[in-house]
């Protein structure tokens, strides 16, 4: 059995820098049509000169396999009307984290119902920019996701016609929220679609499955497992593949973040295959952030087929998500 | 300022075997008036004779310390009259673990309602043996402990002459349950009077911090801490220490265990007076045991002073509990 998947399309993704980056950027051009390239370098990507000269440093890597990283800048403060206006030719994306709450998330917005932020908002949302938001508290780790939903709500009713991603959801309390605002969307990451924290922490501790948000309880993995094989129109996938080198996993203090990128489509063919929904795995990986951004993405087409593929153990010095085990479907052709 | 510790006792401690024993138990009997041994080797110990091998095998290290390891042997389904007779002798303790739950408990013991087991708890109580049991269920893993209270209720409820011990309790709904009988007493570690499932996995994640059962909220925490601040009489202290190999911890799958037996005294006295009720610290750590299990420990005093003490990196190749962090209180003479 095959199926073919049009313009695979990553709307989260870390291609990271220097060494790391000449891995991961190939691995993610190869089966991706394009992927929204995460700003959280150290030093952030501030402003579109930054921004410009990271696409240029990827596309060094990926220039010959049609395949286009766009860019976000990182949320702070200081962004103005005229950098936004300056930006908004280059990106039309704009992430914000709240301090701390993730890798290199350290000291920037302190509440993003500030009046500067909501400043920028206005401004975001007269220029047509998008607003993707890592949507934690700083609480109690199970609860810091559910608490963040008042603050979607106030920007959403406050902005109408900002887009505002609620990016790499992992709670039903997310999933309930979707639908209560038209401008509020969401991204699912492959791990969140099958992993609980038993996963990580009910049994042996498995670094290689941290990540932040830290994946939740049943009946979350299962309102985000509804809402990808329903190809809920206003969620697409974001892999939110990160990686870590080895050590910096398997140590006394082990980074937050998943490895994913070049075996996702495999797992995903392997999710709605077994859930008897493969026809809405095109529109969860392309179309619906096709639509929802109004994009026209590069044109490239992966053939998967229903054929044992052993993921590797690691690429590199990373271990990716799943090291080792079989699944059921493998790529056969890129073209 | 300096407070004596007289007998000070831990009533849940795995020494381990073989090279590993050779490292830790010495630091237990050097503290420690008692311990009360795990009885959850490879094989585990499953009747008197293998007890008091084990016993031998532990003296040999601990002799010259003034120090008593009692055994434990562990709950199995073919426990009958004559073995528990004969064991009565030696081991006043019986530790059961459910089927998988934790480090080496693996294909044991399905269900504890069993009829099976109930034979076998009526004959415990018959003969004044103390029943342990590390209570979770299968479930959820922030769900195990408060699913299993029920349990203890009904062991407690059916035989009411029974001792039962609730190790190791982690959840206010263990606290809240501990009250309900008379015959059901509880251990606390040292670090669930201190940690949440923040500190293991809310930041960065923390392998050298997890353990089964796994720290739970900031309530739950609190109301442990409460009972052990207010040296509740039916509470007694059970490190739990549980010393694991650096690479098993620091790895893909890391083992369950957090290593405390050097420093549990020295932690102790700096929660013990930073919340102002250094007075109780007696009770919890000796005083109550002495009256649960109507014992007469060996004669030992621990003075400790307030006094920084840096805890070491490492013993041997296990990193302790607060490895490198400084605290206020060290030993100052053991006598």
């Amino acid at each position: 059995m095959e199926i073919q998947i049009h313009n695979p399309l990553d709307m989260h993704v870390h291609l990271r820098d220097a060494d790391m980056m000449s891995v991961v950027a190939p691995l993610t051009s190869k089966y991706f049509s394009w992927a929204l390239v995460m700003p959280n370098l150290v030093p952030p990507v501030m402003n579109t000169a930054d921004a410009i000269w990271y696409r240029q440093r990827i596309e060094s890597l990926t220039g010959n396999d049609n395949f286009t990283p766009f860019m976000t800048l990182f949320f702070h403060e200081w962004l103005t009307r005229e950098i936004l206006e300056k930006a908004k030719d280059h990106i039309m994306w704009i992430k914000l984290y709240p301090a701390w709450i993730t890798t290199n998330s350290e000291g920037w917005v302190k509440s993003v119902l500030s009046e500067k932020a909501k400043e920028i908002f206005g401004i975001m949302e007269e220029l047509g920019i998008v607003l993707h938001i890592h949507g934690e508290t700083g609480d109690f780790v199970m609860d810091r996701e559910a608490n963040f939903m008042p603050n979607y709500l106030e920007i959403a009713k406050a902005f109408p016609n900002l887009t505002i991603i609620m990016e790499h959801i992992t709670t039903k309390a997310a999933a309930d929220t979707l639908d209560m605002f038209p401008n509020l969307y969401a991204t699912i990451t492959l791990q969140h679609l099958e992993i609980t924290l038993d996963d990580v922490a009910g049994w042996a501790l498995k670094p290689h499955l941290f990540c932040k948000p830290i994946a939740k309880r049943y009946e979350d993995r299962d309102a985000l497992l509804e809402l990808a094989l329903s190809a809920h129109p206003k969620v697409s996938f974001g892999s939110d593949s990160a990686p870590h080198p080895q050590h910096t996993k398997e140590c006394p203090g082990c980074a937050a973040g998943v490895f994913s990128a070049p075996i996702s489509l495999q797992v995903l063919a392997q999710i709605f295959d077994r859930a008897g929904k493969l026809d809405n795995l095109q529109k969860f990986v392309s179309d619906n952030a096709v639509n929802i951004y109004k994009i026209t993405p590069n044109t490239k087409t992966v053939i998967l087929e229903k054929k044992d593929f052993v993921i590797p153990e690691k690429y590199w010095d990373v271990v990716p998500y799943r090291a080792g085990e079989t699944i059921d479907w493998s790529i056969k052709e890129v073209k």
